[in-house]
């Protein structure tokens, strides 16, 4: 398929959120057909046997050296396609939830690049998958969506506009900010809310932590959750809609 | 697998947008072991392959009478876990995005059911799909989801303070109301905001039309647009952010 004569293509797919089984159809599709694939380090491994003919290589942001790593991404791509290569790049969650989708697919057009977008699950959705409502009827009839660090590193300024809202807030990228995000909706008086975190949700060692704004740091110090997790606040997501659900469709079954 | 001596279970599974192939594979798995699926108006009827064995039960909502259909929804769930069966529940797009998915594991939990859920690609991500960023640095750094429609048939109250924000809107259900939606912005001084809508997103006929909050209704005179659809408003979904890409990933290749 590939040749020096014609351009190739560049595929943006969403792996999803960490099980391998929740990227789509389309996805695995897009991965069968790629002879390089550019993946990101919260990829699930197992999503790379999709591509047994494709050269893989791994472009995961190292700290401190995003924007040296965004732009090696953006000539790996343009280079590949432009030698006649299906590219595909391969991101955690939803390319373009906070993501920078957009970024990719501005540099591959300027170089006349055909594109293309397979959206994945985002971490949004885990609430979903742990059947946490993102929307109560007469209590929140929305759900914002927001990332606690900016890319100066400092909090987020929409965080403030997010609490002080009936929204239910997800706040993405935000584990290391957890006291400072939690002082917001103590200042504007609603210690009360009921807050979830979600931790490496739907891989098997996902798990939620139920709590309150005035309570979750405590928690936290007993019960520590690890990276990858979204931060759930809100009415929405009281403690009574608590589901224990099995994290793997494999471990089904009525006993 | 069905037996009368044993419970069964309930899976939520997102049917995704539109396009058939932007199911999850994990939600091609749990198809694959139904017994019985009980699939929504708006699910692609191709779906259906992936569960050659299982009796299927359209259950899509017409129009007034949508608490009856639930109900009944309700009481299919339950009488065909309890005989033993795998009940697949497909939704379209993700079971937890405005979409009573908590009601429907509530009502199984209930009856002691065992229930699991199989996200969907939503119809907020679908934004992706076309290229449209929801988050452009410095500009609009959180978009805000709200439904347009509340169960009382009025314009949700929650407009009035995403218009206000700096978020981006993903407002779904709105077709039908975007004269009111528009005026809203407007008397907050916002008719130079762009608006994307997308119509039918993800399948062959769906198709993006751009244009401002002052200009939209004029345009949708001479270009309306078919439900399903989403309106997104905002500095980010500028038409800058254009490109052209091809709604199936079948219709690919570099010439």
């Amino acid at each position: 398929m590939t040749s020096k004569e014609k351009i190739g293509k560049l595929t943006l797919v969403g792996a999803g959120p960490g099980d391998p089984e929740l990227i789509t159809w389309k996805g695995i599709k897009a991965l069968a057909t790629a002879d390089v694939v550019l993946y990101d380090a919260l990829v699930h491994p197992d999503l790379l046997h999709h591509a047994p003919a494709a050269r893989k290589v791994h472009v995961g942001k190292r700290a401190g050296k995003a924007s040296t790593m965004q732009e090696e991404i953006h000539r790996l791509m343009v280079h590949h396609a432009l030698q006649g290569a299906h590219v595909v790049r391969l991101k955690g969650g939803d390319p373009f939830v906070f993501a920078r989708g957009r970024e990719e697919l501005d540099q591959a057009e300027r170089y006349g690049i055909p594109t293309a977008v397979v959206p994945g699950i985002s971490s949004v959705q885990l609430a979903g998958y742990y059947g946490i409502p993102l929307t109560l009827r007469g209590v929140s009839e929305s759900f914002w969506v927001v990332t606690a660090t900016t890319q100066s590193g400092g909090l987020s300024s929409d965080l403030l506009h997010v609490a002080a809202s009936t929204a239910t807030a997800v706040i993405l990228m935000g584990l290391g900010k957890v006291g400072e995000i939690m002082r917001v909706y103590r200042e504007l008086g609603k210690g009360h809310l009921p807050v979830a975190i979600i931790s490496r949700g739907s891989l098997p060692e996902g798990r939620v932590v139920w709590s309150s704004v005035d309570q979750i740091e405590e928690l936290l110090q007993t019960e520590p959750v690890a990276a990858p997790g979204i931060i759930l606040v809100g009415e929405a997501v009281a403690p009574h809609a608590v589901a224990v659900l099995e994290p793997q469709l494999a471990h089904y079954g009525a006993e």
